[in-house]
């Protein structure tokens, strides 16, 4: 399955260092787009034509209107929709899993024996689950590049970009109430204002079994043939009541079918589709391979601690799928840069952009590669450090590092702190900053020792930033110190810190806020070089080179994924795969299948419910179904509808052939997988006996 | 599924030049044999030291005996075995597709609807099936060599060799009666005088129909996970009456299990393992894309066939199944040859060995490599001439260039005759050539046509053979004359033809035997520089590079294969593919998963019978399962053994990443594909109610 969208920060702290790879550049991808169901195209210029050649459908304004506001953004990290008429949201089981381990305990394992509110009073609120609607969109290109000034310097023109789109932001906000975002397009062609309706009061409804919903575990991951229950289903409540959505999909009678074109809503992470040849070989030769080897630490820290016991594996679980998750998706994205053809396309691609970029005296973009090729030697110069000076795994240490850097920033003006500390996003950070979901001590003590271990392994004793954050003490020693001793697991402590401002953090004795005070002269340094050397040299030869692409080809693709609504189209495809026919969909039978054909052996064993109801269930329904959709992470949620807007399928994966998707759409054996409409009406019912529920999603 | 032994003529005639491809010479193939489960092992020299290393495993002579007498040949291209006491046999109905083709009628197509015999009187006679069971060996290598004079030139040297042979095979089938083949092992390392008791009286007992047998298709053959019931019985007669075998297999109770120790018995049909580099790189740039082209040419030709009626359809269904099977199985084994990787450590093998050969002054095949090698020049040079001088695809144009052939050959001494001529093998041959089954004249002449129009186009019409066998005529109009003209499609013509010897064939008037009298002369010449320039140095210099193996390594390796009785080892086995893990076995639930899955539309839509009984069945049963056992084509229909010697599984296919196989072995990922014994008692009683069958099958 997807991992979920990287671009967004889940933990409390954003990252820009990180959103780095979905920053940039251009390449020439737009001549084959017409031919393909390639694209993730915003609300604002979908694809017409190709909607028009290839399926001869034109979507009215009201349809796309529509499929816009029935569209939900789940905020750590996935998509989801409207689809009843009293605020009920579906998304998948991985898109819960978060809150589902944040509301379990030791004695009642949501995850495991899945929620299920059968009235309204069992409906559980979540501890920390914001949902976005978007509500409007407005072009702010010329605002925005308008307040930079060419004849300043670079990082200064960075500045003064920033700073507009933290005006524009704010402004906004005070005006209209509504979440307001100034989201960069086409690699800084384009600057556009999105609002947001926002809604926090979220209560959980019904959520399977994960093995039900995660049948098969991480060896079926990325894989099709599937047969994955992978659902959830919320509530959004305002004022205390189900919300009255005006929009929300219909539930279709029959279901996705065989050749039918289907749009994906939804919010796909990010992709490096246009990065320049030197971007992707720096992500290909340092960024995944130091990922990759640092996701392995992590996943055998997680296990170490889980084999301890049942319990601790049950409070690892969550964490456990994810970085399984990414190990897959990232070796197979890493796949796709190593093949010498893919890079060869691109490196051609690339050529005869700029080729056309000399012939033409009006564009001034031909000394952009070098320049931006130029910046990937200096990130690679750093790259250690970019890599291994954070901590990454712990919430603790994530809350003290947001904590202290908080203090420091809101003093500032709005206009010149870090993104993530600007007045638009402050609601949104210290509803996760203060979430009252737990925290387990051993776990973040048992991750903090294998991290400070990492980054000694990684960048020596004598690095300042482990001369600071570790120094000669052993790092189980320390991590020992630091969680025995802290007391940011509290929330109301958080909220106090934050309340008292600086000199209260500044004056702070609890040994995490020491620590994290410690280490943040080293972030500030590495952030504020990698703001004025790095991201403003990539920002304003991405815009020239955005400008270059507009002038040869105008509008006529779309941007590279940001984790705002797109919308994609394709249809139900099988496939051809190991010189047989992949179907377009699978059943129950084929569920009953796999497991028979494993003896019944996890990850491959079925549940109580699926065993003991087996007889109610008519096995020819439809359970898991895959398209030509072009999604990635951050579409997990999404639902698939037919061209008459109604809701057909819930995506919940890709094919691993689909993971090069980050780099380039294919659509010869690249699907995406969903969860069938009727498959999930006929788990409800026979599997759950969630009949209200069901006649709910069907209700006319 | 594999493809039936290539090394098996059967049409009516032998075809020594098509065999060349599993003649020869020698490479490295020892040390690691020991540490997989690789080997397709002769019954005199079984891996001992292997089954007891890996499996614990000592088998006794008792178990080796048993396993060789209850093991049966089909001699038109696949293996079986004897599974009751009163001479039932079963192999696969892929194997048993010809006689049920021959047996077939456009009122009663068994092809289609299956042939259920429930009753002793309903049981068929096959038109022209004849069983073998090895019943002795006897190593007659110092009898055979010791017959060429080295003095001798080497066309005399292999005239020697081969007439030592018949000898042999004469006096051994006059004293004993058995059929007596002297079969060459180990590149000619080893001669060995096989007796077999020979089974004409064949009778049908039951085959379901095509489409359970086949289920898939096209799409689905090489393929794994599988829902196959690919399998027939057989009743073996003597005297009237059905055979009492002593040794037959005791079906298992419960059938195979994951991880379990497994042999497999048969007679693949021909393996190129030991084939030099010169050798493979022919084959690969020649021999393999050559077929390839032809093999299309015949797909063509049978589908336009086809096209034209559903009776023409019907006719042409075996056919079909046997060039698509083909196309797959060689396009597998190009890409083995195709990749770089496996030719480069075939290459290295190669070197080191003969590396070996020159520190050992007692060894003289130092210059045997650069012989095979320039042989490999001549047979690239008449390369065109060997694949297109001759007619492949037609019934009538093989009897008639079998009975031109014949009725020369014949008037030699025994030991100066063509092997397929000699008397030891006329008895088959006449049983072939006499078949009473069914010719199709429309198809005939289309075929003809066809292949005619193929001659042309590669040859060019200046060609000595294009110039006799097709002149000046238009191909269409010359096969329409041919075909109209000629009265061998009754066999009792045939009969007066080979009782009539030479006199009578020369003066024939049919057009078809003055065709054929028209195209000898090429076929005598071709054949003769074959063997006179080729195979003799090939055989001469392959016997020097085996004795070089045997003092190097001793006898412990097998040869490669010759569709003579073999046994390999392994065990039940999923592997991992695509990022998942592919199970051991399937069950009914995904056969029902599959055709649900494409709306059960053809090739994955069920028999009438599989729907209307689906309630009967037990869908948790295992149907088929797969095993690392070495197998190739030929294994079809070969019984898969546990330890205790007990029937668990029909050999049925090769995955398709067990096609390398015809090169080197891999234990990684492919597999050979088996009905489960279980699933095979599952169908007999609950789809077909064949409650008789299966009760002898598991009568204690």
């Amino acid at each position: 399955m997807p991992p979920k969208a990287k671009a967004l920060p889940s933990k409390g702290e954003k990252e820009p260092m990180k959103a780095r790879a979905a920053l940039l550049a251009a390449a020439l991808t737009l001549p084959s787009a017409a031919q393909t169901d390639e694209g993730m195209w915003t609300f604002d210029n979908l694809p017409a034509q190709q909607l028009k050649e290839r399926y001869n459908f034109v979507p009215t304004q009201e349809w796309i209107d529509h499929a816009r506001l029935a569209s939900v953004r789940f905020n750590d990290g996935g998509s989801g929709a409207f689809v009843s008429a009293n605020g009920l949201v579906v998304t998948n089981h991985h898109v819960a899993l978060g809150q589902l381990q944040k509301m379990s305990t030791k004695e009642n394992d949501y995850v495991k024996a899945g929620f299920f509110a059968r009235r309204p009073n069992e409906e559980r609120p979540c501890p920390d689950l914001e949902l976005n609607v978007l509500v409007s969109m407005e072009d702010v290109s010329a605002r925005v590049l308008g307040a930079v000034k060419a004849d300043a310097p670079e990082k200064t023109q960075n500045e003064q970009r920033k700073a507009e789109m933290s005006r524009i932001e704010k402004e906004s906000t005070e005006k209209t109430k509504f979440r307001s975002d100034v989201v960069e397009l086409y690699q800084g062609g384009e600057y556009w204002l999105y609002r947001y309706k926002k809604h926090t009061d979220i209560r959980l409804v019904m959520a399977p079994e994960a093995q039900a919903a995660f049948y098969g575990g991480d060896p079926d991951n990325f894989t099709y043939p599937r047969f994955d229950l992978d659902m959830a289903f919320f509530r959004v409540y305002e004022d205390g009541k189900p919300l009255k959505p005006k929009d929300y999909f219909r539930w279709s009678k029959d279901g996705a079918k065989d050749g039918e074109l289907v749009f994906v809503t939804g919010h796909p992470g990010s992709t490096d589709r246009l990065n320049t040849i030197s971007q992707l070989e720096y992500e290909r030769d340092l960024v995944l391979p130091t990922r990759l080897k640092h996701l392995a630490v992590l996943r055998k820290a997680y296990y170490a601690y889980s084999a301890q016991s049942p319990e601790k594996a049950r409070r690892a679980k969550d964490r456990i799928f994810g970085v399984e998750n990414a190990i897959k998706a990232l070796t197979g994205e890493h796949e796709g840069l190593l093949d010498a053809k893919l890079m060869a396309k691109k490196a051609a691609d690339e050529k005869a952009f700029q080729d056309q970029v000399k012939g033409r005296a009006d564009i001034a973009a031909g000394g952009s590669w070098d320049r931006i090729s130029g910046v990937q030697g200096e990130l690679a110069r750093r790259h250690k450090q970019l890599s291994y000076r954070k901590i990454d795994g712990s919430k603790l240490a994530g809350f003290a590092n947001t904590l202290v850097r908080y203090v420091i920033e809101v003093e500032k003006p709005n206009d010149k702190r870090w993104e993530e500390f600007r007045d638009s996003a402050l609601e949104s950070l210290k509803f996760r900053l203060f979430s009252p979901a737990p925290i387990y001590p051993d776990l973040e003590e048992h991750m903090l020792a294998a991290l400070f271990q990492e980054s000694i392994d990684e960048l020596g004793k004598e690095d300042a930033y482990v001369k600071a954050a570790i120094g000669d003490k052993d790092p189980k020693d320390l991590a020992n110190a630091l969680v025995d001793g802290t007391t940011l697991a509290d929330p109301e402590v958080r909220k106090k810190l934050v309340a008292g401002g600086r000199k209260a953090v500044e004056a702070s004795k609890d040994p995490l806020i020491v620590w994290a005070r410690a280490i943040d002269p080293q972030y500030r340094e590495l952030r504020k070089w990698y703001e004025d050397d790095v991201q403003s040299v990539e920002a304003i030869e991405g815009n020239k080179i955005a400008k270059a692409r507009f002038a040869l080809y105008g509008k006529s693709t779309y941007p590279d994924a940001t984790f705002t609504l797109r919308l994609s189209f394709g249809r139900v495809a099988g496939y051809e795969l190991n010189t047989t026919t992949v179907p377009y969909k699978t059943t129950f039978y084929g569920l009953y299948d796999r497991s028979a054909s494993f003896d019944n052996k996890p990850p491959f064993d079925l549940t109580a419910m699926l065993i003991e109801r087996k007889g109610d269930v008519d096995l020819a329904t439809p359970l898991n179904f895959v398209t030509t959709n072009d999604i990635i992470g951050g579409n997990s949620g999404s639902p698939v509808l037919n061209s008459a807007g109604e809701y057909v399928g819930l995506i919940f994966d890709g094919n691993i052939q689909s993971l090069v998707g980050r780099y380039a759409y294919t659509e010869d054996k690249a699907r995406a997988v969903a969860v069938h409409s009727s498959g999930i009406l006929e788990g409800l019912r026979k599997v759950y006996r969630m009949y209200s529920l069901a006649d709910e999603l069907i209700a006319p």
